[in-house]
């Protein structure tokens, strides 16, 4: 636990949350400001700034729970679409600094870039072209990592 | 496997990718229209249109592998900072429809939103205010679907 971090709090009892799920490593809740109705925190119990930092069974404990969330939500919002999204570091948009998902019912009418409160994430794809050499260089930096 | 499936032809090798890591349940490999360097994408090897049609062995292996390869994307590619995206539906952005996991690295000095090929997902976030009444009642209709 992190005694300056709001989710640690929120875990440890201190602030309150709309729960909705728990086990004995993860809880998920309603965020309180949601991009669309029905938008979902899924948070390890165990405190890890960024996803790299995170126990293989935390992130796996949270995974096994997604296909359950994401099925309890688009039930019981209507709603069949929707974004999970998990934010790593200050430039990626991460604001509290404990690893969460978002799981956000995306409304099938709405702009799917920028649209007003209620209207779900909206994502802009600044799509480029991978080059094979660059490629070949990058999997074995990235598998070399891996080992 | 469905056999229109793109994922389901890579996951046959009847399609080549640049494969990163792979285990009974997963396969992860670079998307080869990257919003930036080391853009991953991870997959189940079972074929599921959307990750509430996913069982929960796949998508808790799929959580499992998240932290190493966030750990071996940032350690190659040197940009701390990613999203971890997954995308349901086609109002939620969803393109090939098979499960898949976006890990995009977010490079620290690209714009948040709507940026160049090259400078990461772009997030725009249209919060709201949750309203307790309205909580209550989501509460009862999201955990009802859960049990």
């Amino acid at each position: 636990m992190d005694s300056s971090c709001i989710f640690c709090k929120i875990i440890a009892g201190e602030i309150p949350c709309y729960k909705l799920y728990e086990d004995d490593r993860v809880l998920a809740f309603l965020d309180v400001g949601p991009l669309a109705e029905g938008h979902v925190l899924v948070i390890p119990k165990t405190h890890a700034e960024q996803l790299d930092a995170l126990a293989e069974e935390d992130a796996a404990a949270i995974g096994a729970v997604l296909p359950r969330l994401g099925k309890a939500v688009t039930a019981a919002t209507g709603t069949r679409a929707y974004n999970v999204l998990q934010n790593n570091g200050e430039p990626a948009g991460q604001v509290v600094m404990h690893v969460h998902f978002h799981l956000i019912p995306k409304p099938a009418d709405a702009a799917p870039n920028d649209g007003p409160p209620g209207s779900g994430l909206g994502i802009h794809w600044p799509t480029g072209k991978l080059d094979p050499d660059a490629a070949k260089v990058l999997i074995k930096r990235i598998t070399a990592a891996l080992d």
